[in-house]
């Protein structure tokens, strides 16, 4: 209805607006909205919400091991000797990793990704942690791989991928059941199909 | 669909996700999105981003006049001796004000009231700066108030309030043309009806 460009009439309130805009979904609209929401409140507070973005940047990194953000070099799936390091569940994102995490179910490792190829995203394999999936995968300890990507191109094009990648190792290859609906981004799904896709995962055929 | 409650394994991140859901409109899912997409940056776009909001805060503050945020004392509009200091217009916030001006048509200066009165969300007269608009109406140079608040219960109910408060002021009281559909946001009405609704200020009756 309207295209009237909004003027704002402040250097800095501008380059707040910015910087907002870069979030994922978050125009330039809701990006004011949020900064006119930020000068409303205390100093203190606008202090607070800014460190604890930088603090938290720079006090996570990926585990050295399977890429999950971590405080410390390894993450506590990985050192914790209860889990099980002869499976590993592959998944895009920490988002699924939690996801998977949340059903309680799943007692095996993580590898994340980093996301999926998608050309038309300018994503390749390059781009995400596929040497450290080979070197693991590669170690004598590991018994499966459990792809757990997204039932969407770029998820079948990323585990056809990883299982060429892999079939040097001697890994039982699986992939998630089916049981989530295609399109339907694994995070979003519920615990039941969640839960059953991962008890009737099948041997991966390419 | 899911009522799964996502377990955050770090508390930098927990302490990121709490501080993005506490941004409107944002759930701790999204917040969650949003910290994760903060994470993948490199350190110094996040302090950017960190310190454009601190800026923001530290260096912008109400117009001395208007509540307009400004980087000065008094605001650009506030300042401009080719606006008619004779005719003040009411808005709500900000984004109102910058509607307003994105028409580039009124030559008059503002007065922001920094809300409006709700009872539901408890904000009060006292929330609000009245006293600034009363003692402004009060001087002698100022011939017409033009109150521009939301088409909305609250919106009335302010102007009512503020109509009673500006009676002892020697000045025309009008209103936005209700040209503007009832229950419909200041900020998103198109520009030909946020024009004639201006054009078309009645007197404000009460």
């Amino acid at each position: 209805m309207y295209l009237r460009a909004v003027q704002i009439p402040s250097r800095l309130i501008e380059a707040a607006v910015d910087q907002m805009a870069t979030l994922p979904g978050v125009g330039r609209r809701t990006a004011l909205r949020l900064v006119l929401n930020m000068l409303a409140r205390d100093e203190d507070r606008v202090r607070d919400f800014a460190e604890a973005l930088v603090a938290m940047r720079e006090g996570v990194q990926a585990c050295n091991v399977c890429n999950n953000p971590t405080e410390e070099e390894t993450c506590n799936i990985c050192l914790n000797p209860h889990r099980d390091a002869t499976t590993i569940c592959v998944v895009e994102d920490v988002r699924d990793l939690l996801a998977l995490e949340s059903m309680g179910e799943y007692r095996g490792v993580y590898h994340v990704l980093g996301g999926v190829i998608s050309p038309m995203d300018g994503v390749g394999p390059a781009d995400l942690d596929v040497d450290g999936l080979v070197s693991r995968a590669g170690t004598v300890d590991v018994k499966e791989v459990i792809l757990a990507l997204p039932a969407s191109m770029e998820g079948d094009t990323t585990a056809f991928y990883l299982a060429k990648k892999l079939t040097e190792s001697n890994v039982l290859l699986t992939a998630l059941a089916r049981g989530v609906s295609v399109g339907e981004a694994l995070q979003y799904a519920d615990e039941a199909t969640l839960s059953s896709s991962l008890l009737n995962r099948l041997p991966y055929k390419g």
